[in-house]
């Protein structure tokens, strides 16, 4: 078998054979197959597409590339949750708590942020003395002590992936569904999770940019994850406007920490307590109320844990931004808009994002909001809040939210939080 | 500007400006544009194609790689040739001189041979002595002394070209009629030739198999000439059988000196006369005829001069090949077909050709036809001799003319050997 016929195949609109798709992620693993030719075979595939069960043998070729962990020896179920990213998305920080407080084992493996969209890792690394890099025995060290650990994946976990992603981030080869959806299964049924919700964003601030597409990317992941033995489900949910009042790392783990005080904002709330609800579920979990465990203060009580065994101080304060400038609203009315992909973008350009993957985050950049879609407002009151370490990035964050916010008369429609639920 | 803005335009099915193509050819040649981003570019190129303006575009950006070369200052008008590639096509070896007889320059830069196809420089060096590779000035002082030259072409020329050829060649992205016309046009026009007739080969011995695609690659690259303002013009011939009676290094350039010297096979006779008139026409040259040329020695006289002028010996024995196997008709009657392909890659395997760009040739390894389709065969009589220096090789060079060749009652349908001529 050889790199050429393989891409010749998918280009000329062929079906990958299982011993195809074996081969070439094998061998682009190891070397044999060139990063040229890889990148070829990414970009007919986005163009002409995988079916479901070349997709299911892609993604199992990537999970075959590496190690594949094991939960069983625990004595209760393990339960993940995967979101494709969005705009002051911290659901994972007091749900990951949350849902060990309600009895479910939670072995979390996270990403960074890239673009827009903000990552778990710079987040919780705004808590001083927080580890990122456990081995597999302090990953279960933390999952006992804790009941939940989010962590970096080891570079033993799906490395074909691994290679792949950083491979399509430079050759216009991310936007494939089959692609997508193979890279985010591969290290989720790697990691060894027992059951699976996959929280599938929909709006301006997300991947997807329609429910239909956003549709079609659950359905997939969700086979994948079935097909695997992972009891899998998907929410699509709400990302035209940014999810809570705060857009950037410190700050979104301020209002995490609210949340599991039994405060923060309501959607935030809402969609932890759905979400926990679902990974109970799938669990096959009846034990706690999520809400009781926000209430009583149980799932507090595993934060701290669960933080603290990884080196963080629970107490610490956190950093914040040296400068600070306010955005009022530019008259009196209903705050109309507020588009999730601005505010991503100003976040990303006060510094709490990266463009390439070595470049540092700031914790204390941010966007904070006053307003959420629907609010009243009056002229020159506060609607957003810019924080930087470096003034001259509010000019261009400034120009990020041009035409990203509007006062009206009455709000534009809005995504309901939860759009649907993908079942397999 | 950056390459994946410029690749997920090709991608999502848009047109590329100047200015995207401009940029991408000038940072793909110093580097900046990795080859993973050109392959996946490429590959979006190959699957979403170019329209006339971009693949215009495309040329003139890689002729401006690098240099263009100059024959304003010679006293006569100059014509070029290019053939796409065949099985036995050894015509450039008679015309080149035959065209300089008849009164016009032939600076001509040639390949080597990749593949089942022959190269014009490997076939050339089985001359002992003979040199492929000349400066401009040396390229120049052969045409001023023997009227034509057929030399390699300097790595100053389109080194675009030369780089996005060798990439496609591992990366499944050859076959684009937009990428393989502006390769063959940026180095012809980078040559400076000022007329050009392309001898575009259509059937299985050839790239392209219909005479559909190849009228859609000869329209492509006619139009590519005349904006480029080089007389342009294309024959669509025959390659659904071997052109001659040889198809090897040194047996090829035995056939063309016989041509030279008035005899050889019909069809390399015929082809070559009319390739030379085109040329001739093209160039607006209207002094000796073509078959005088031949008749009376003068472009004999031209190619004696032409392999002089490059160190060659013309009296020199040309190396054989050590063993022989000879191919026996099977039954008595016509010899129905005779695939061009199959006769290839019999050569191929043989040890005329080469499976990778650094490996060596045979100059003695061959086929030689003792029958063309059409002719009256009785059972028994040798059909093919196989020449090789590792009789290991026969057996192979066997296997691909199985199923290649049939004896019946009558010859299937043949290509004309002129199948059309295309024009601006």
């Amino acid at each position: 078998m050889d790199a050429i016929e393989v891409i010749r195949a998918k280009r000329d609109g062929s079906e990958l054979t299982t011993a195809q798709i074996d081969w070439v992620i094998a061998a682009y693993t190891r070397g044999d197959v060139a990063d040229e030719q890889m990148s070829a075979l990414a970009m007919a595939i986005l163009l002409n597409g995988m079916n479901r069960r070349e997709i299911a043998d892609w993604t199992q070729a990537m999970i075959r590339s590496g190690e594949r962990m094991d939960w069983s020896g625990l004595d209760r179920p393990t339960a993940d949750k995967h979101s494709t990213g969005g705009v002051g998305d911290k659901i994972t920080l007091p749900l990951a708590p949350l849902v060990a407080a309600c009895g479910a084992y939670v072995p979390q493996l996270s990403g960074r942020g890239l673009g827009h969209t903000g990552g778990t890792l710079d987040k919780l690394e705004s808590i001083p003395g927080w580890r990122e890099s456990l081995s597999n025995e302090q990953m279960l060290h933390v999952l006992r002590a804790a009941g939940a650990v989010i962590c970096a994946a080891g570079s033993g976990l799906a490395p074909a992936d691994r290679k792949l992603y950083a491979l399509r981030d430079v050759t216009g080869t991310v936007e494939s569904i089959p692609l997508i959806a193979s890279s985010i299964m591969s290290k989720k049924i790697a990691e060894g999770t027992g059951s699976l919700v996959l929280d599938v964003k929909v709006g301006s601030g997300a991947f997807m940019k329609t429910p239909e597409s956003a549709r079609e990317l659950a359905e997939t992941m969700v086979a994948l994850g079935t097909d695997a033995g992972v009891r899998t489900v998907a929410l699509l949910t709400a990302m035209d406007r940014p999810l809570g009042l705060a857009v950037g790392n410190a700050l979104e783990v301020e209002e995490s920490v609210e949340v599991l005080a039994g405060g923060g904002p309501a959607d935030v709330v809402e969609l932890t307590v759905r979400l926990a609800r679902e990974m109970l579920e799938a669990a096959g979990v009846s034990g706690k109320d999520p809400e009781d465990a926000l209430r009583d203060g149980s799932a507090m009580d595993a934060w701290r844990r669960m933080i603290t065994a990884q080196g963080g101080d629970p107490d610490a304060t956190l950093p914040r931004a040296a400068e600070t400038m306010t955005v009022a609203a530019p008259a009196s009315g209903v705050l109309a808009a507020l588009d999730a992909y601005a505010v991503g973008l100003a976040a990303w350009r006060l510094g709490a994002g990266r463009a390439r993957k070595e470049d540092p985050v700031s914790p204390g950049a941010a966007v904070t909001l006053h307003a959420k879609p629907g609010d009243a407002v009056r002229e020159g009151q506060p609607l957003l809040t810019l924080h930087t370490d470096e003034p001259e990035r509010f000019e261009r964050a400034l120009e990020a939210l041009e035409g990203g916010y509007a006062v009206g008369a009455s709000a534009q429609e809005l995504l309901p939080l939860v759009i649907d639920r993908v079942t397999p």
